[in-house]
């Protein structure tokens, strides 16, 4: 056609394809070893048979061709899966064919069972053959099209008996490589950028280090814990099977209108402090606060995580303390006011007189280059990840600015915003550039809400908006757990570890903490303005502490691949209105076993019941035929039942009110 | 910013502006008269205030500005509506700043109030104010603000008596023109193509003119219907208000194979067979049939439709009979089989042998240029508008080909696409080119399915997929008019009229043709392959024809702007499960006369019933403040009702089935 440049539409109209970021600013994200799905409107005028692929190709430049399986009839939505293992930017598009063989072959069906068209019919499909055998060479391959073709040439023959020998699977095996088809029609070609796995998998855990080791002494003096003391709880978080440890600022805090306990505005001289008050003589926000030790005791204590698997992740929390160093040397990267001084942090006509916030429409070029050389700094120091603190109080396109910078020199760091905010900003900060995203999974405590927020985040936004289901932080204790005892805390612990691939737990969780300032949402003598001295190992020793809960989940995501993705998150239907049911799979393909991984899990969201429930299974979102019964064995208690597409379920929150249920696949018996 | 033209996201962030297309491949469509909803999602980091103006220039240049109101706190989502009124290609931009004097005015009220920093507020007031007179004139309408400066610098007055000041109207005033903002952000331009009115706007009605004057004789010999008394029937149509009249094909017919009555395959002689069938010895689709008159004759009826303000729509069937002369002259634009025959239109096993489909890939470029050749042939005839038929069994790049080459040379050309098939087909002809397109409208009975069908239509595709919704066609009698009587044709008629600004009736329907060939959903002794002899005049004298009812239906829409519109649609809640209700408005400031519009719509869906109920109206949605009472006036039986929030109806399907009511607004009272 000559005028086909002109034109949007292929001679096969492709449209609509997917995972694509919405208006396409950036390329479409996912994650080393996450299964992402594909999809794309493919149709044509009238009613010949189609055929799609998906042409999936690697940073290093392989490609893979997977054929998109027929949509439902009616449907013109193709929906396929892939698994990206490759880092880097990958490419994919999309060929539309039209199939003309299974054309051929649906209408000579028809017709020669009617007796209509029978001659033409069979010397239709010897064209066909011919062009099948056309573009390939003779071999045992090529001989049933041979074959086939003498039975088509062969006009004394019973037609159905010839008909009959086209639908040999020998004849479907040897038309796969040679098919004859037309109208070939591809999409414009869609980026997708793959990040390392832990920009989207791993199990974090919060501690501040100058409570790890802290020791009160009997006249209440205390002694600050340091990066020598944290670095002993490094072993049982492994062991726990924690990834990432994230640490809060780690920098000096200033004294110039130092908060006290409980956010009070009278710290005394021994009140150590807000982390989040960065910056004093000691230095500002590449320093390491005195009490923690040096440099290189930081250096240190990152060597020692990295040697057991453990990440750093630092908080980048970009505010200031009216002791930083930057508000002498640069007072243009803050508000002015008229008299003379600089403008606290507010949110009128409340004050923070603790912080300045930095100001970027001054000097943006040289507070963006401090910034870019602190970050820089600590991942010289052996960081890679980054939480960013309050991202939504800086504009959106600094992020965009210093993480594509970052990135292009060290594709490996991964940033984690801290954005608790409206949709649009959040969304918009993980599009720019960020990893990773703390949610609203803490605020999704009803059966109903957390199945809305589970289908929003796994299905609509997972390809730029990757969740970290954080179950607490130092300011989110939510009523939830502040009244649901135990049971609360085990239910949010395996409802984030089993369907977020990335969860995280502040210390003190494990400890069942639930005692709240009254009125907040927020622990009481809250760690943020002072010591803890907690005694993790006499807890765990004595049945007070669910750390080994958290280390038991930690351990069934490692064991079990379906669990470590986000998009595979199907629900289930459960009649009653407090459990919550959903599955992950991954079919034998995708898995490194190259056994199917399969794992349905059922929680009681109310802490305080006892329930009694159908559980009303699809097999087929789990790779099963419905309609079979199949074994599954809960994880937690080891205990094996049989299951079907309906079934009884009792749920106990007083003792196990989750049940992770790992599938037997038939082959996983012969096994 | 140094590197700022490599980042996506600007000062303030500015996303998903609406109206575009999915996939942005061809601009968001509009029609002139069309108010146009457009949002952008705009947020800021922190909490100062901004501002979105929406800038919108006309393809003469002229550019407006919108300002958008702000949205419910909480929402990022900015909405607003404008009246395209000039047709061409419009392009337009959101722009975002820092509303600086709206941050100050917000922080100072509370500060004040709270006595913290009183004097910087009013420092900082005093710097704000200064930019305000200093990109302007000293004049009568800036005196407000000198004033305000000095009782801002007045440091003996209360604060709380100088800060009230700053709310004055005539500061506000003073303050519109020359605002103190920065960050001054703009989106990217936009186009939206604005098509003339008839593209989405008109009242359609079809006739086969063979039928129209023709005469049976005694001896059962028929005269056609032609040209000339065809003619007759359209200063009755005019006064009936429809602007479109549709002719099914009126090319010489075929002979071989002829379709006789009722579909069947064995029609005598004087069959006239199915326009559908075209072309003969006489000539082809540039022919005319003979019955009919010559191209004189056809030219003469466009003339003097067009003199009634009536438009003539051609039907545009690319297929042929076998005795097309393409057949012989251009066997390449068809399918030739191997046993050197033709191929039929089929369904395999099933053929239809009086039809040879085109094939558009053996020589695309010779038959697009003979079908570019057709369509202006008949431009040059009168034609403004084609009706084409079974466009979704043609390829779609062909569309986007022939639309676009028509369109650039006559862009006042209107395509409507017949393509009763799946979504992704409709929707993708209609967004390649097709200005309007048939709908599921017809099958859409139950007062939940038209409700969603509205919505879809009037906010999901409104701006490429404008619906014409015919209440009838020669294929389609569906089971709700065979069933539902005198009731159900003024049901789908007044529903049509009032949702859609495009709506059109196929003839017979004023005289309730609901017999349905048995088993089928089409008119027995269907027009397609008969004459038909209707007496309109004397049905319309006696009272059995529905002709006046469409009349008013028609004057009714060209008397309120409100119901040419698709895209205001409003839906409002009835208790009852049968009762549909919705609402069209327009503020003054977009119509015509300067006076608002308002018509609720109250429509019994259930032809067999009376029904009682609530009508609860959120009176917001057509510009009236909730809780106040007003005036309706019911357009069919001139009745007026007061009207509040909650209404008690009742409508009677057996009298009037639909309730027109056009709201009387407070200014009406005085006019």
């Amino acid at each position: 056609m000559t005028t086909e440049s002109t034109l949007h539409i292929g001679r096969i109209p492709i449209r609509h394809l997917s995972p694509v970021q919405p208006e396409g600013l950036w390329p479409a994200e996912a994650f080393v070893g996450e299964v992402v799905p594909f999809s794309a409107t493919v149709f044509r005028e009238g009613h010949d048979i189609i055929g799609v692929d998906l042409e999936l190709t690697a940073p290093s430049g392989a490609t893979t061709v997977v054929p998109f399986p027929h949509p439902s009839p009616g449907v013109d939505e193709w929906r396929t899966t892939a698994l990206v293992a490759e880092q880097g930017t990958w490419s994919w598009r999309v060929k539309a064919y039209s199939d003309d063989w299974a054309t051929w072959l649906h209408a000579a069906d028809l017709k020669i069972a009617a007796g209509v068209d029978v001659d033409v019919m069979f010397l239709l499909g010897i064209d066909l053959l011919d062009r099948a055998l056309a573009g390939t060479r003779k071999s045992a391959k090529t001989a049933p099209l041979e074959v086939l073709k003498t039975a088509f040439a062969n006009t004394t023959g019973d037609p159905s008996d010839r008909i009959a020998l086209a639908h040999a699977v020998a004849v479907t095996d040897a038309l796969t490589a040679n098919r004859p088809i037309s109208l070939v029609t591809y999409s414009d070609s869609v980026p997708l950028l793959v990040e390392r796995e832990r920009a989207g998998l791993g199990a974090w855990y919060e501690f501040f280090p100058r409570s790890e080791g802290a020791v009160r002494a009997t006249d209440g003096t205390v002694t600050s814990g340091n990066f020598v003391t944290a670095q002993k709880r490094l072993p049982q978080l492994a062991a726990d099977g924690f990834d990432v440890l994230y640490l809060p600022p780690i920098h000096p805090i200033g004294r110039t209108n130092r908060k006290g306990p409980n956010n009070t505005l009278d710290a005394s001289p021994t009140d150590p402090g807000s982390p989040w008050a960065i910056g004093a003589a000691e230095g500002g926000h590449d320093a390491v606060h005195p009490d923690l030790g040096t440099v290189k005791d930081f250096e240190a204590f990152v060597t020692a995580a990295n040697k057991l698997g453990i990440e750093i992740a630092l908080d980048l929390a970009l505010q200031c303390s009216p002791d930083h160093p930057w508000v002498t040397e640069h007072p243009e990267w803050f508000t002015t006011l008229p008299d003379g001084t600089i403008a606290f942090a507010e949110n009128p006509p409340k004050k923070y007189q603790d912080i300045y916030p930095l100001n970027f429409d001054n000097d943006f070029d040289g507070l963006s280059a401090e910034v870019l050389r602190i970050v820089e700094l600590w991942i010289a120091r052996g960081v890679t990840i980054f939480r960013v603190d309050n991202p939504h109080t800086k504009p959106v396109h600094f992020w965009e600015w210093l993480i594509g910078r970052v990135n292009a020199a060290h594709p490996e760091v991964v940033f984690l915003a801290e954005a608790f905010t409206r949709p649009a900003m959040m969304q918009t900060l993980a599009a720019a550039g960020f990893q990773q995203s703390y949610s609203y999974f803490t605020w999704r405590n009803q059966k109903w809400e957390i199945a809305d927020y589970l289908t929003e985040v796994s299905q609509k936004t997972a390809s730029y908006f990757r969740p970290n289901f954080f179950v607490n932080t130092p300011d989110i204790l939510t009523e939830y757990l502040q009244f649901g005892g135990v049971a609360a805390y085990k239910i949010r612990a395996a409802l984030a570890a089993m369907s977020a691939p990335s969860w995280g737990v502040y210390a003190g969780y494990e400890l069942i903490e639930n005692v709240a300032r009254p009125g907040s949402e927020e622990n009481i003598d809250n760690e943020k303005y002072e010591y803890k001295f907690r005694d993790f190992d006499s807890a765990r020793a004595s049945g007070r502490s669910i750390a080994p809960y958290l280390g038991r989940l930690n351990a069934i995501r490692r064991a079990h691949p379906a669990l470590r993705q986000l998009r595979n998150i199907e629900l289930h239907h459960v009649d009653d209105d407090a459990i919550l049911a959903f599955s992950k799979y991954l079919p034998g393909h995708q898995t490194e076993s190259g056994r199917p991984d399969g794992v349905i899990v059922v929680i009681n969201t109310d802490p305080h019941a006892v329930r009694e429930s159908t559980l009303r299974l699809n097999m087929e979102l789990f790779g099963l035929p419905n309609g079979t019964q199949f074994e599954v064995t809960d994880l937690i208690t080891d205990t094996t039942y049989s299951f079907g597409n309906d079934n009884f379920i009792r749920i106990d929150s007083f003792t196990e009110p989750a049940q992770i249920l790992a599938i037997t696949y038939p082959d996983d018996e012969t096994a």
